[in-house]
């Protein structure tokens, strides 16, 4: 196993964990994933869980640098969020090591960001990694980041100095009123097809032009499907639609002239390019994978 | 039991089921409950809960007129919508009449409202009864009737005509957030309490003043939690607030300049009438069970 590994890239958020083993020329020599994620696990439950996932990967000593919710307090060990506005390089001066006896693995947590003014709170813990790594892959950029997910985030990033940032719960509100609301009993069986992309846009134009009518809105995808006969793949894009209309057009002060990055899964930033296109915004895709590897590298350096 | 019933008024609800016997003069003569709603129930079951719920207090061949969810499609029969504008006088006319064989009950089912323009579609049902109540109790009313509840309802009366109308998930939106979003975290325990007020107030000017910000600003429980200490008592304020306040916001185009009768629940209307004080309007709450009982009368009657 002497496979060049000089320490490990760790990023261990809610649901899933995943690892990767870098090579002295900062190149990812193997990954691993696995379900354990943050929402599984018990504190004491980590060390075992990261010896089992590079037990055949390293057995040499080496540093793992973790970011996400691991440092949450309700992880394995709290990393304290660290107050924006923030110079993001400084990010593993944050870090916490918790301990693991008896193993040649050496962990770090990095903190998250929060924003403590009273009645603007704010908080974020991994999407700091890859708002770094994203300074890192594009030297110089100045202006805003949309980070599209659960909790989506929307961030004004100066070079690698994050300044100021916001949270929409636009992906869980989805999620819940898909799950548990009334609208669940449109929203049942297949909501892919064809039907999708025109409730899509038609939740999109509703959302865009009135993010303040957003609670009532919602009520149409109800009454749309009892009395216009719309479809659960109809529904679940105008539901969508609707969501990520109404968080961007509550943000519109946030857009500058720059194209936005988004960093998020590949799917939703599609829909987010979308919308902003509808509203004559060009923005570009960054993968999120990319954007972590490259934070964690620019913490370890930093 | 010749109690002088002459018919029997009845609310039959998703949740519950509520039924008065009323006299000549008009004034019920006994009341009765069960939590057998439309939620609860198959179609075939409807006959023998209202024959069981009526069986000590009516022996005699008695009309009974429902109002609410017993009329929907997924309910005992379904009473197709009347389409808006409507003249709520006219009710009965769209009522339908189920079998209960051999029972001495003559059962028939007021239709919902419903406005089919394609794309701002909406429905209600049984608040197009407390609504006709609302036109018997205040004759003359023209304006802004607010019905704060699981799905509020916004309409606009011209006396017992309904012109307009608009729902907001609001109190929905409030239950699946509190049971089953990350929020949850944050309303454990206790949630009464003096916080509950100043976090009402808190989410309440945010709200009003920014609702196209809403799927942001719910984070700001999460956020609030964390950052800021806030208890259970004063997270549930806030979202209660925020919800109420981003609704009202969202719709201040229809405020005019008339007193607005906020039917609903006692607790929830307050809570109503309090945010429209913040912005300086007047409101007045109304007894929803007043107001569905004088609809029931008034539709016999139309």
């Amino acid at each position: 196993m002497t496979n060049g590994v000089e320490w490990v890239a760790v990023d261990w958020g809610t649901s899933n964990l995943r690892a990767w083993g870098i090579d002295a020329d900062g190149n990812a020599v193997f990954s691993r994933a696995s379900p354990q994620g943050m929402g599984k696990l018990t504190p004491d439950q980590y060390p075992a869980v990261l010896t089992e996932l590079l037990a055949d990967a390293v057995d040499h000593p080496v540093d793992a640098l973790i970011c996400g919710m691991a440092g949450a307090r309700q992880g394995w060990l709290e990393a304290p969020y660290l107050d924006a506005p923030s110079e993001l390089t400084h990010l593993a001066a944050g870090a916490v090591a918790p301990a693991m006896p008896g193993s040649t693995i050496r962990p770090r947590i990095l903190p998250g960001i929060c924003l403590r003014d009273v009645g603007a709170e704010d908080v974020m813990r991994g999407e700091e990694t890859q708002l770094l790594g994203l300074a890192a892959l594009r030297p110089g950029f100045d202006g805003l980041v949309v980070m599209p997910g659960t909790h989506s985030k929307w961030a004004l990033l100066e070079g690698s100095r994050l300044t100021r940032f916001s949270s929409a719960m636009t992906g869980e509100i989805y999620e819940v009123l898909k799950t548990h609301s009334v609208l669940r009993h449109s929203l049942q069986g297949e909501l892919e097809g064809p039907d999708r992309d025109t409730g899509f846009e038609a939740g999109l134009d509703l959302g865009l032009d009135r993010p303040d009518r957003l609670t009532g809105l919602l009520f149409k995808v109800r009454a749309g499907a009892l009395l216009s006969g719309r479809t659960a793949p109809w529904c679940a894009g105008f539901l969508s639609g609707l969501l990520i209309g109404a968080e961007i057009g509550g943000h519109r002060d946030w857009i500058g002239s720059t194209e936005i990055p988004l960093v998020g899964s590949v799917a939703i930033s599609k829909l987010y390019q979308r919308a902003f296109r509808r509203i004559g915004i060009s923005s570009r895709i960054v993968d999120a994978t990319d954007a972590t590897l490259a934070g964690l590298k620019a913490a370890r350096q930093g």
